[in-house]
């Protein structure tokens, strides 16, 4: 069958695509109307809408609220053909796509698998403090803080209880401040009627963040009012605080500890693997460097983009690892292999457009910062709340999405308050790790 | 903080309910003026709506639109309590339950914990056969549903191909019933447009059952309507034929095999434990053989509801093993329990009205026996979801599940179709078993 991929395709320029992110989307979206046989490649079924995977992970939306499978969204595009398959080595000689079982042949290829979170060499933390970039992720960690409480409600001890009501996470960046606003508001709001022994609004948030300001990216002002929104939300932010160690007890830092049950890690992103498949160079966080026009030095017919690529900015920045630029990559991309079609000259490197950075803190306060104009408060939530939105038209059944996201997120609905996975026992007899399963 | 569960508790009647099922729920929500100190217990934080589990297992649902926390069923019912813990004893001279790391006093206990699957002493076939009980079930026949197709997708020979575009169901009562129609219809509609190299509409779904005809709990004209119904759909059913084996590569029976890559048990239930927890006489099925007025017999303040009990109906018949019966058993325990309180005689014993049975096949089929009334095909549709409306009123948002639900069914959403997990390389590093995760 392997040949029949590479049959199927021969007359036409093959276009495959690795990661079916909103980059790979957007680049296969974008060849539609190209006479071209475009291949989506990724290890899941799904596409999953990242900037609201925290609201999985604090249950005010369900897996599969944002998770669309990428066969859905290309069943009408007779061009697209999906294959969940994972991705082993890249033959830039052979131009050939090795995946488990089969290889898969490109006239161009798109290189567009994303960022995973990273521990800056301290791995053994992954078991104690979950990152939030996969849909397990966050299903992962929706059942830790969910039965964070279950279990201080059963506890035997003022200590014990007050070590399960304890929530710390690292990192200040937008994931790290929108989960540690969404935690204190699920615990102080939403959940304040259902325990007996316990009251939820007794637990403890710490968002712990090494540099001296949240939400880097932001401007300080933004970053200053961002703080203050999440300690009104009663959350405790501890800046200039350099975590040494995470283990089951809780996490330390120069200069103290916090004993707590559940920590959630938002620190870092890496790129693995690009480097070795690519003999290319990357940035410290494996990202790789591009020419202008996002091509792999050496190789036109090679293209790097989204979060996987290092992409001079502006004022010494990088390109923003956020949807909207991985989605402006794409287009580009595919704007200029239709040029190439075209016999079209040396294209216009790529530029990026900034729309700007947006930011919530709980239900009702966002920052946001659109260059000349900087908001914050309720008027910039609704903005960051119509962007979702925004963003969700041209997914399948867009209105069920934004009516349930909506209500979910406006009346503090338990539909998704779900503990996955096994039971305790079951776990225990199974020898489970801590590692569970979304959506 | 043990002692606390009891002092809380000290001066009011302690009923104490094991299982958050239809049956548990309806008797702590008939107890809510009772002057009753009520504790719900259960292993997980959800209420499941079974009726619609399979409709999970076939991505036409979410876990979420089918369970509910129970906290928030019962987080403005301030006489109950709700303990998310793993039963692991019953002291009937003690009047104790021991749990995880805790003990609860009762007064009066309610025994809902309901059936699991049974695979009559093979259970061996569990990990190739999932059966449909529990959320994680569910969502692991999904898994399994989807990624077949995913895997034919990419198959390098036509055997491994057909082998895993075929479906086995075994078991003909209400659940195969409805997994085989829904696969089938998953596969030739909902599917038909997203695959390029493989065909969904090829897929075979064989239902077996061991009894001469399908829902034998029906009327003969009503199973013969089903078949058709689902012969229609393209399913093949094949009864009186016993399964004898099955194993990775299929399902075997006298005088033949199948080759199947996913095969699906809903042939039989049993209740664990209970024999022994309650020193009690059960059936083969291990349920609890309970006295007219669903106590244990010798001890009055022990009750034994739902799927758990052997509860006497007529014609030789028990009361069938569904939501509106446990439903009723745990309505009329609580008014015993409150005719006690008044000091009332001996009340009548439990009488079971019987509603009728309804299954589904496919979308626009079913059958419905309402004793003298007997229904099937569009009309015994609509009855049975309204049926299922009616039931989730009382539920919270019960419009937007019902939305959800009706747009899914209706339309062939595409948004719970996700595979849940881990990827099958992470599976492989991890070593993972066939169990995967829910919700």
């Amino acid at each position: 069958m392997r040949s029949e991929v590479v049959d199927k395709m021969g007359e036409r320029r093959k276009v495959v695509i690795l990661g079916a992110g909103f980059g790979g989307i957007a680049a296969a979206k974008a060849l539609k109307a190209a006479p071209v046989d475009v291949t989506i490649i990724d290890r899941r079924n799904y596409h999953l809408f990242q900037p609201l995977l925290y609201q999985v992970a604090t249950a005010d939306l369900s897996p599969a609220n944002i998770a669309w499978p990428i066969r859905g969204i290309f069943s009408r595009q007779d061009n697209a053909s999906v294959l969940m398959s994972d991705v082993q080595a890249i033959d830039l000689d052979a131009q050939v796509v090795r995946c488990a079982g089969m290889e898969v042949a490109y006239d161009d290829l798109i290189v567009a698998t994303g960022a995973r979170h990273s521990y800056f060499g301290n791995d053994h933390w992954a078991e104690h403090a979950p990152g939030l970039k996969r849909l397990n992720d966050a299903t992962e960690v929706r059942r830790r803080v969910l039965y964070a409480f279950e279990r201080a409600e059963v506890a035997e001890t003022v200590e014990e209880q007050k070590k399960r009501l304890t929530f710390v996470i690292i990192g200040g960046g937008p994931t790290g401040v929108e989960m540690a606003g969404s935690i204190a508001e699920l615990a102080h709001v939403a959940m304040r009627r259902d325990f007996r022994r316990i009251s939820p609004s007794d637990a403890r948030i710490v968002l712990i963040e090494a540099g001296d300001r949240l939400l880097k990216a932001f401007p300080p002002e933004l970053s200053d009012k961002a703080q203050a929104a999440l300690e009104k939300l009663g959350v405790e932010v501890m800046t200039d605080t350099r975590v040494q160690d995470i283990d089951a007890d809780g996490v330390s830092f120069e200069g103290g500890q916090i004993a707590a049950e559940t920590k959630i890690w938002g620190a870092g992103v890496e790129v693995p693997y690009l480097g070795d498949w690519l003999g290319a160079e990357t940035d410290r966080a494996g990202r790789v460097v591009v020419n202008p026009d996002l091509t792999l030095p050496g190789h036109d017919s090679v293209f790097v983009i989204g979060d996987a690529s290092k992409v001079p900015w502006r004022d010494g920045l990088d390109v923003p690892g956020i949807a909207p630029a991985a989605k402006q990559e794409g287009k580009y991309v595919a704007s200029l292999l239709l040029d190439r079609l075209r016999g079209g000259s040396r294209p216009q490197p790529f530029v990026y457009r900034h729309a700007g950075n947006l930011a919530t803190i709980g239900r009702h306060a966002a920052v946001a910062d659109f260059g000349r104009i900087k908001l914050s408060g309720a008027v910039a939530w609704f903005l960051w709340g119509g962007a979702h939105i925004y963003f969700l038209i041209g997914v399948r059944r867009p209105l069920l999405v934004a009516i349930n996201w909506f209500s979910s997120y406006m009346f503090h609905s338990k539909g998704a308050r779900l503990i996955s996975g096994l039971t305790p026992k079951e776990r225990r007899q199974k020898g489970e790790d801590t590692e569970t399963r979304g959506a």
